[in-house]
């Protein structure tokens, strides 16, 4: 059957590479799409596997011939998802999972509304902010810069198909794999591959009647 | 949070009873809607736990008032669902199943389109008569009545939100609850609820926004 398309957004602190991680650990058909960008590669980072390593007029020519699901530029690199490597994933009935932010997401359903997108909300603003001060990685202003970017992807969560509030991680993991299960059986996307979902002949034609 | 109005079909034999007994039991929060009838009381039966017993004038009221979300005549007797009740018990926030055949479920999506219709298919049929025959509960003719009407059910599968085969009772089970947790978080659902997705009032403003 043909694989789902998952994307997760979270503001930085939420805990999603957690849940991610976890994802990908627990779920064997699921993969991560490798992004194309313009960014110098560093040392031991190795083209096809962390990245599609590309000159800046490459990128352009991709973005002019519709060749990206989504892109964005963040300071001054390019970052953007193949959109021939997904579909090709997909068709061989690999799930893919893109980890990336709001505007990338309603970029991908735009080009491709089959797609599922997951929205992880932190419990509060003021906990979001606890955990990045503990995290001790940021200094007080990009924690300040987080905060602000933070609200900002909030208020675009209405926009994706699902909501998930991650205030314990067991349960928010248990809510992501429902999500996932639950969508591979809908009849809507089941539709196009009945063949797969029973192999009595005598039911299949009767489901194409 | 509002409840969901979940409605389970599936042709006579396909495990369906067990899985719904499974289901009622691990969701505390899931009830059993209970029809009303025109059906004489059998002795033991209560009025208001086992069904509401109606004259069939007063079913015949009910239908012309549109105060039932589905009904059907069965060997001569009138059964059906009351909306009232039902929808009283949505708005609690208690999970409503109803366990009706095909006919009612579509009934039932076209007068509450948010319920969430999913239907169980055996794995073959043949696999469904020879459940039927191990059964041994009806004899020969009603059998392959049963197989008849299975047929039909079949053809409107895909009607549905959601199929599920049920070749093992475990894998199809873990689908029903993972089907219904992911409904739970749909944003299209949650929207109307958001207060009591998150506490947080600042996160609240941002996701209504």
């Amino acid at each position: 059957m043909k694989g789902l398309l998952i994307v997760i957004s979270a503001p930085s602190g939420t805990g999603k590479t957690t849940l991610v991680n976890k994802l990908m650990k627990e779920i064997p058909t699921l993969e991560f799409s490798i992004s194309c960008t313009t960014r110098k590669a560093r040392p031991g980072e190795v083209e096809g596997k962390d990245y599609y390593f590309l000159s800046l007029e490459n990128f352009e020519q991709k973005i002019e011939n519709g060749e990206l699901l989504e892109w964005a530029e963040v300071y001054g690199n390019f970052y953007g998802t193949p959109k021939d490597k997904v579909m090709e994933a997909l068709q061989k009935g690999r799930d893919i999972l893109l980890d990336i932010d709001t505007q990338g997401a309603l970029q991908v359903k735009k080009n491709y509304p089959e797609a599922i997108l997951i929205f992880i909300l932190p419990p509060s603003l003021k906990e979001l902010e606890y955990r990045l001060r503990k995290r001790a990685t940021d200094d007080a202003e990009t924690i300040e810069k987080r905060l602000i970017v933070a609200r900002k992807e909030i208020s675009l969560a209405s926009k994706y198909d699902y909501m998930i509030v991650n205030d314990r991680i067991e349960t928010a993991f248990e809510k992501l794999k429902s999500i996932i299960t639950a969508e591979r059986w809908k009849t809507e996307r089941i539709k196009k591959h009945l063949n797969e979902v029973t192999s009595d002949t005598e039911i299949l034609k009767l489901l194409e009647s």
